[in-house]
């Protein structure tokens, strides 16, 4: 007989039938009551067992983390706590757990203990709800932009350029690293002989490829992993994260900044319809948290309210020389309590500005725009000043830089000169320049890291937390 | 005033009001028609311009690849081969294309050409639809396992794994070749000191992390690149390719099958649905492709067709042993035409048998099941015969294997037995392993190459045709 996945079950569908459950033994009470969980949806089915009605063999071995299949009658419950269980008829277990042996217990584990145990933590509740979040915002993701008209572009993993501007790069190689890789007559190693005949890294970002797809599709967006060879060692930053890339052609900086508010909002929406009872845990849990902070280190905003606050208010669209006065004039600016004073115009912000802005003094997500050319990438599309460009940067509250984006520079003259200013070789991005040359028009996009974007809507705080076998310096297990 | 997409305009909304339209010239005809296209679609509007209303400086410039806004009233088309168009009243150049050095010509380029123009052959109708319907097909991925209770999982991209099993892979590092890299005592590379600690790769395949999340969310998928570091040269295999790997808790073998089957059909369907236009340009290309092949060698159903087929017809399933015996007894073998001859049970079927199968014997898809052990991987579920195993791949016409599977080998014992024949080492595994010590059940899954999904769908050849910019030995370019 077929199995019924739990979120079914707990649903009411097959009500008085007869009806299988399989999973794994969450807790196991007074010899009679199984709480079994399939990952279908983070509440248990309650399986009562009548007493006596099963050897005592089997009844050892419905251990917490043991497979079991559970045949018998959807009932409505008398207990409190669920709506309907299962009057347990017959009982197998499919794989044993050994209680002593098995690393997730009934109880509280720290976050660092269950990342060593990243194969094992989707089966605690936490875990199950951030991953099935993170699977809903990716289905927003998509669902956002194929329903208004973008087309999905897988732009390459592996990059040929150094000319991505982005970040530090791991190198991909089919070379011996010994010593013995073929070199030139020069010294230096002969690439024509790696597997794809030149130096080749991991991608740090999509945008360059995708702007050629805009310029002939018109919206495009990218959505796949990048990498950053940085040795950050922080809670926000990983080696490997996921990240989404629209580029939308005849778009100027006011669009991309409608558009970038409008897809946050709507992947947030849908998540929060979509996923309540995995957020509702989520938020209990850090609700639960906080009882140990005092009272002034405690978010004003539960969990559920953080999100409908960002669905239902306008970002607040601040210029960068804005930002500069408003810093500038702030009390940790003048108290020297930031790390790096904001003294001029010009300066690039901090992590601890960004988050003055949002949290403390707009207290609300945060477009900031107009940026220095001299601290942003040479794509970005210069404005008549001469000395800003188009750049926008969306401040999370608790995150802090959660979207790049920017209008592109379009003109082809610009463009190179601005390559030539930063020793960028033309030969490298011929392709690119060609989009300059060859039907030039308007265009922008943005890049959102998703892993910043999953911390936000689930609260979690390390981004090791919220991917499911995080990439950091010294860790690629599992 | 705000543009509408061609898309739109050519549904006839907005008919009889001004509009704006934006978008690349495909042609210019008479100094009067301006046939558009903005990637929203594979059709043109056509855009009429009244002769001698517009500068003789305006309408040199517009010229092939040139990227143009043009506002106007939107009006039925008196003309032949389209509905709508608009009457131009003013014209702007956003972007000139000098039609001397732009690459693509209205005309017909070889496919190798425009591989090496990979950042422009999207403005052509054949790549615009191509990678439209890649975009659709995608979508459908996502759709039917989200519409179907599986999460998706992004399974790690850098593996710190060399056993993974499904072929050679690209060391990822920080480490400099030219053997200054630090060493151990005996010599060997120190992988302490690279960026993670050890040895890494690009994954070829996220199947035992996808197990893992399986065993507890139940039901997932992975949806990502994969990597090849094979110096195959052939127009099926890339170095770089989207994979698709579902995986399943409790799902036997003919469950796996069952779901292999329904997933196809369901993206075929929801693909045709969805890009009607484009599917026929590309059965019209093919048609013409044919008509400069003799009789003999002509398909014997158009694109639609052949689509038409596969969501309608069950798929063949036969036991390798069955397909050996077909095999041995096949007229090929029998006159030596195979260039490895089937002579007796065991034998590795090469795309030639796969072929012979699915085009000559079967004429429809095939799923192939029950291998023998010796030529599959490891962790595949022994049958009780001690001598094959729950293998199943999915043969289709043209392009061969599109599907490889299994039931995985869930008992401990088993599973330890087979790893320690083939020398894969258990510390390296301690976490898969973990998956059958802790709740250990039946569970099967498999991994499609989404490239030769789009191949199929497209009627493309060349697996280089249906993936943005394709990476092979010797070719990273762009």
């Amino acid at each position: 007989m077929k199995h019924t996945k739990i979120k079914d079950l707990l649903a009411g569908s097959n009500l008085l039938q007869e009806v299988v459950a399989k999973g794994w033994v969450r807790t196991f009470r007074n010899n009679q009551f199984i709480a079994l969980n399939d990952g279908s949806t983070i509440h248990n089915i309650q399986c009562v067992l009548e007493l006596d009605a099963f050897p005592e063999e089997t009844i050892k071995r419905i251990t917490t983390g043991a497979a079991i299949s559970v045949k018998g009658t959807l009932v409505e419950s008398q207990g409190k706590g669920q709506k309907y269980e299962i009057q347990a008829n017959t009982l197998e277990i499919l794989g044993d757990s050994d209680a002593e042996k098995y690393p997730i217990q009934p109880k509280k584990h720290s976050l660092e203990f269950l990342r060593e145990n990243a194969h094992l933590r989707i089966r605690t509740n936490m875990f199950g709800a951030i991953m099935r979040v993170r699977s809903t915002l990716s289905y927003a993701v998509h669902k956002y932009f194929q329903d208004n008209g973008f087309f999905y572009v897988n732009t390459p993993i592996i990059t040929g350029s150094d000319a991505e501007g982005a970040g530090e790069m791991f190198q991909v190689t089919s070379l011996p690293l010994d010593g013995s890789a073929p070199k030139n007559e020069d010294g230096s190693i002969n690439y024509k002989e790696d597997f794809f005949g030149k130096h080749t890294n991991l991608t740090v970002s999509g945008q360059l490829e995708g702007e050629a797809y805009a310029m002939a599709l018109g919206s495009i967006y990218t959505f796949g992993p990048t990498f950053r060879a940085e040795n950050s060692n922080t809670s926000r930053h990983l080696a490997e994260f996921w990240m989404i890339e629209p580029e939308v052609a005849f778009n100027n900086l006011d669009d991309n900044m409608d558009l970038a508010e409008d897809f946050i909002k709507f992947v947030i929406k849908y998540t929060v319809e979509k996923c309540e009872d995995d957020l509702l845990q989520l938020e209990a849990r850090l609700i639960d948290e906080e009882k140990s902070k005092p009272q002034a280190d405690r978010s004003e905003m539960t969990l559920m309210e953080k999100l409908k606050f960002v669905m239902e208010n306008n970002f607040k669209r601040v210029s960068y020389t804005e930002a500069i006065d408003i810093l500038k004039g702030s009390k940790p600016n003048k108290n020297k309590k930031f790390q790096y004073l904001i003294e001029e115009w010009g300066a690039d912000l901090q992590s601890e500005h960004e988050r003055f802005l949002v949290e403390k003094h707009f207290k609300c997500p945060v477009i900031l725009f107009d940026y220095p050319a001299d601290i942003k990438s040479f794509y970005m599309r210069l404005n008549d000043d001469g000395k800003t460009v188009r750049a926008m940067d969306i401040l999370f509250p608790g995150i802090g830089e959660i979207v790049g984006g920017s209008q592109r520079e379009e003109r082809y003259d610009v463009l190179v000169e601005k390559m030539q200013a930063l020793n960028i070789p033309e030969e490298e991005l011929w392709w690119y320049l060609d989009t300059r040359k060859f039907g030039s028009a308007v265009h922008s996009g943005f890049g959102l890291g998703f892993e910043r974007l999953v911390l936000f809507v689930t609260g979690m705080t390390n981004i090791r937390d919220v991917i499911p076998f995080p990439r950091t310096p010294q860790n690629a297990e599992f």
